[in-house]
């Protein structure tokens, strides 16, 4: 396993959500970067004769492989895509929303519910398997993950992620949410889908 | 979102697993179709004002969703490589393996570990986010799934898979899967990949 | 922590459940025996400076302390009323469910209904904390867990309680459960509970 | 089942721990509270011919019960401990914590051990079931919970507990749970267990 290294954030124009909870989230970002390094040097020399699914290192280590690498990427994409600039939707994602909801207004008010309704992300996606588009959540990092989504947007709705600005006032969070959302992003992920 | 429709497999070269462990198998793969049906059915005239992450319609069909669309993907990676054909590892599969591994045999070690320490699925895979090859596994359907992994070979670890012929003797059944495995299913796969 | 050891179980009176699925039962439940002994000793003589929450030592054997611990009590509360005998209903569990449910009828309605509807367990119990009487399903020995629950109907619908002999049906063996109810052993639990 | 309502606690002589930061957690435990009223008026009149383990509302309203039956417990029982008086050990509980752990400093070490190690609550418990006293934690309200676990010491280790005014320094937190927790609540625990 190559060793992975946390990656960099401009957060200077994100608006609504401040320096301190904005660098506490990074800091926790940091920790799964820690974990992911940590166990995958346990996996590569790892005693392949304990081997229990009741109770046993090679267990240990792949439970917190899923966890961290899940948390690792989950938290870069959302990182990524929240930045404060290019607010407006346009170009290909507009597009795409358009056609699977109708308007973007009616794609909010759904993305808006299931981000209510869910303990720990909310994304829209596109599923390389059944080749469509949808918007679906997770309870946890690692519960709940669609296997082959392609993410396109991405928000953390653990309460690490608004708790110090917003209290348990999540609803407010995620309208500022897409306050910051950065569509070039969002439309640069689309274009390579290479579907 | 499109109806799913159950895909057809031929068991007929499959060695040690019986005819009555393989269509149980298959039976409640077909009830995970009837489930994403009705979920995405639910989805789409969901009512929007219930978005509850303690209790409400749209978290249960969100919790559904990924829980029997996952469960769809991987029945359908697992019997479409569990054939009885082609079960002498070569190609590219074979290349990979011993670049990542060192050898079939190391890595067949390591992928039984991962097999007897996980509660659902042992995949073998490429994780198009970090470019690279490993193996990993999952407690359920949802739970512990890895993102951007793009499956090579999957292997079925619940109860439900090999209890009829082998009770709880998931060592043997391990061992019955390799001599069932098509290579040829996981060169296709891999070299689907355009990396 | 003192050591567990495997209780006995006498299942000649039970009806429709064959040796086999029986003792391919037991033996599952004799590795949580071992799981539990494993991890207390580690417990004991655990590293007190590796203590996270994504990945560790300590973190590793607390998981499998729940799950083993609840897997033990669970399958000892299933086997010890798994009798085959007595399988009337009368006395002090006849009352209570009359009370709560209307009829015995209403309860096995609503019981077998959650049975079909949770993936670990299924209990009737009365609620220390709460003071009531309720039926409740668990998804695994560990998740879906109710604190302060005492249990005095324990029925597992895990696939390895029923795989063997009915297959995927589930519903079928959820009839020959209440073939095999044990109500003399429900009754001595209503009993001890010093309300 | 019986209605259920949200209980006061008296937090003004907590240290440490803003108003802010405890009415936020407070707030949080009234949803709770609304939640299993609702969950609970839904399994009276549920549809017992819609009960399926992939999508039902049966299991929708189980998973809830659960979930928001055991928040209610746990925050109780964290609330009720948690004033900031008699902070000091003394009594049945010192009497205990020496036998079990040797000393209350290696008692606390252990304790802070575990409540860094999980992601949702650390409990220090009397097993009915078992006959013995120890620590043990739990990744959610309901994921790890153990069956006839007496609660006597409950911390809460949710970020909701202490993100407000420690970010993600939850060493932090956990030292102030220590100087506010009321050990005459911990001694009526333990005094009411009769054993």
């Amino acid at each position: 396993m190559n060793s992975v290294t946390a990656k960099n954030y401009n957060f200077s124009n994100v608006k609504f959500l401040s320096a301190m909870q904005l660098s506490e989230h990074y800091a926790l970002y940091v920790r799964y970067i820690d974990c992911i390094n940590k166990v995958n040097e346990d996996i590569s020399y790892s005693n392949l004769s304990d081997c229990s699914s009741n109770y046993s290192s090679m267990r240990s280590s792949q439970k917190s492989k899923t966890f961290c690498f899940d948390a690792i990427k989950l938290h870069e994409l959302y990182f990524e895509n929240l930045t404060g600039n290019n607010t407006r939707i346009c170009g290909s994602s507009e597009k795409v929303i358009d056609e699977v909801f109708g308007s973007y207004d009616s794609f909010l008010e759904k993305f808006k519910c299931v981000a209510m309704s869910m303990r720990g992300w909310v994304l829209f996606c596109y599923d390389r398997y059944q080749d469509e588009f949808y918007i679906y959540g997770q309870d946890s990092h690692d519960d709940g993950v669609m296997l082959y989504a392609e993410p396109l947007i991405v928000l953390d709705v653990y309460e690490h992620a608004y708790m110090i600005d917003y209290g348990i006032n999540r609803k407010l969070y995620i309208d500022v949410f897409f306050e910051n959302l950065d569509f070039k992003v969002v439309n640069e992920r689309l274009n390579k889908l290479n579907k």
